[in-house]
């Protein structure tokens, strides 16, 4: 029964064993299962200290079998700066949840960029009209680029509208994904007539105050504010967090730190007004969109749902492929 | 700047790495650091699940430089009975607190074991009479064996009875540490008898009422009471949290936890009844032992302060030696 080891992977074992697929399907099984109240609330811990902090989420799962995941994110934004590191670097610990024995360590980077991703695509598939084929990608970093990869697999995306603040990222971005994806890319200079044209915007920039104006979504549009993680960030109009079928990834997670926490500081939306948690629209508790005309809006904060679901799979791929290394911690 | 990669310490590693003197010190510094306000409190998270749980203890310290620490243990308290695995399991994270940078991954049990020892030390150090030579170990586990082997490096203990349940775990203990440390230890068959005769009283069993009655505690003893660490599980009588001078390593935790929250909940004893956390007195905040004939007791459930404290000692004894394996995570 005891596993003989521990198993090792590194940023690109993680990265060569989780297909974005697999990573969207995963996600989506884990709200599932979260919103049929067969899974707790996720945990969270933060510790706050000069230039940063540490992050840590857990969750408990049961998926092909029980697993445990702690993430534990250091987040330190003058790092590459100050010290030629990245600005985030992390660990994902991933136990057997019936024995607590540790079953992987883990690079944690790889799997919060896709499983942030998978989220958005799994919100989307739920939230997004089924016909959609534009979509403004707001922030031309890895995150947008997985933004893309992910949306375009559960709508049928022909063109794609990059915005940045700074336009020579947004060029970049816009021939390496129109390459990849087989899409047509474009750069776009004026965020808000890009937002006009598209069916589907998706914001994931630092921004610390609101990017998406309310008065530029149209009727029908599917919005995601994946950027704001923290309460200082900011990326959606308040009021696009008001009248609008809002559906958020953890309710006490957004009302503390999304872009729902600036909706209700302003005093224009409350915990009430937010029309469901995902896991409860995937698990059929609650519809999607209902029509063609309203305008959804997914405030993603990111949870350690999305990071065991995601971990498993790694796991799982790596015993069955021999990949990484093993190491008998208890030895 | 950036190191090479995370060293890996298996629990002979650690073990092979950590003297019980350096532990020790490096907790009675750590709990320096938290009582003259220049460590923030101890973060903690919990997650239950069927059969047992996951514990998650963090703290970020400035010692040799500033280290941040997360240690998750598992424990399921019938891995042994049914699958023939260890009931506790865990791994301790080190990161840089500059950069956040993952300095180690380490099995957490030895670590577990020491600091537990050291803490009761330091406390003995301010708490217990300085010509202090009997001590009464009640719990012979490995946490016991630890606990004496701490005692006698802060006091000069020439005798310590040995108390279990199971009357052949004492018996072995005692055959075990007198051979290794040298002094008279025997088993005690009457736990009220051998209390009154020590000077020293610790308590480090998984027992869910009080076995220390306060009617056996004589004048000038000095009580630890270790094995107390979750809401069930108790050791001391509640009136030996009332009327002494009572010391708990973190004032919240054992409100919550140690034997101080089954003494509240009789109504004998209340927060500000406690004398004072560990960390005031080894500050010099306020004094600890000032008579002979006091009674004084140390509640200990256990803090991430020790965890970091001792986890720096390994890492940078491992650093030092070059012990371990290291990998590259991000790579």
């Amino acid at each position: 029964m005891r596993p003989s080891g521990t198993f090792l992977l590194t940023r690109q074992q993680v990265s060569d064993l989780l297909t974005l697929d697999d990573c969207i399907h995963a996600v989506e099984e884990a709200f599932r299962l979260y919103g049929s109240g067969k899974a707790a609330a996720p945990g969270i811990l933060g510790v706050h200290t000069e230039g940063g902090g540490f992050h840590i989420k857990t969750s408990l799962l049961d998926l092909n079998r029980r697993y445990f995941a702690l993430k534990v994110n250091a987040n330190f934004f003058n790092n590459s700066k100050l010290y030629g590191m990245p600005n985030i670097q992390g660990l994902i610990v991933l136990c057997d949840g019936v024995n607590g024995y540790p079953l992987a360590v883990m690079d944690s980077i790889e799997i919060t960029i896709q499983r942030t991703g998978a989220a958005t695509a799994v919100a989307a598939k739920y939230l997004a009209r089924a016909n959609s084929t534009s979509v403004t990608i707001c922030g031309c970093g890895n995150q947008g680029r997985v933004q893309l990869r992910a949306i375009a697999k559960v709508l049928p995306i022909r063109k794609a509208l990059a915005f940045d603040a700074d336009a020579e990222r947004a060029s970049h971005f816009a021939a390496e994904l129109s390459h990849c994806l087989g899409i047509e890319v474009v750069p776009a200079a004026d965020l808000g007539a890009a937002i006009r044209s598209s069916d589907v915007c998706i914001t994931c920039t630092p921004s610390q105050r609101w990017i998406v104006d309310y008065k530029d979504v149209r009727p029908g549009t599917f919005i995601a504010g994946v950027g704001a993680d923290n309460e200082h960030k900011q990326e959606l109009h308040p009021k696009l967090m008001a009248g609008n079928k809002v559906v958020v990834d953890l309710l006490d997670q957004c009302a503390s730190i999304g872009d729902l926490h600036h909706a209700i500081a302003a005093g224009v939306a409350n915990r009430e007004s937010v029309y469901a948690e995902l896991g409860e629209i995937v698990a059929g508790r609650k519809p999607g969109r209902i029509s063609d005309d309203e305008i959804t809006v997914f405030d993603s904060t990111g949870t350690a749902l999305q990071d065991v679901a995601a971990a498993a799979i790694v796991y799982e791929r790596a015993r069955t492929a021999g990949a990484g290394q093993l190491i008998d911690f208890a030895a």
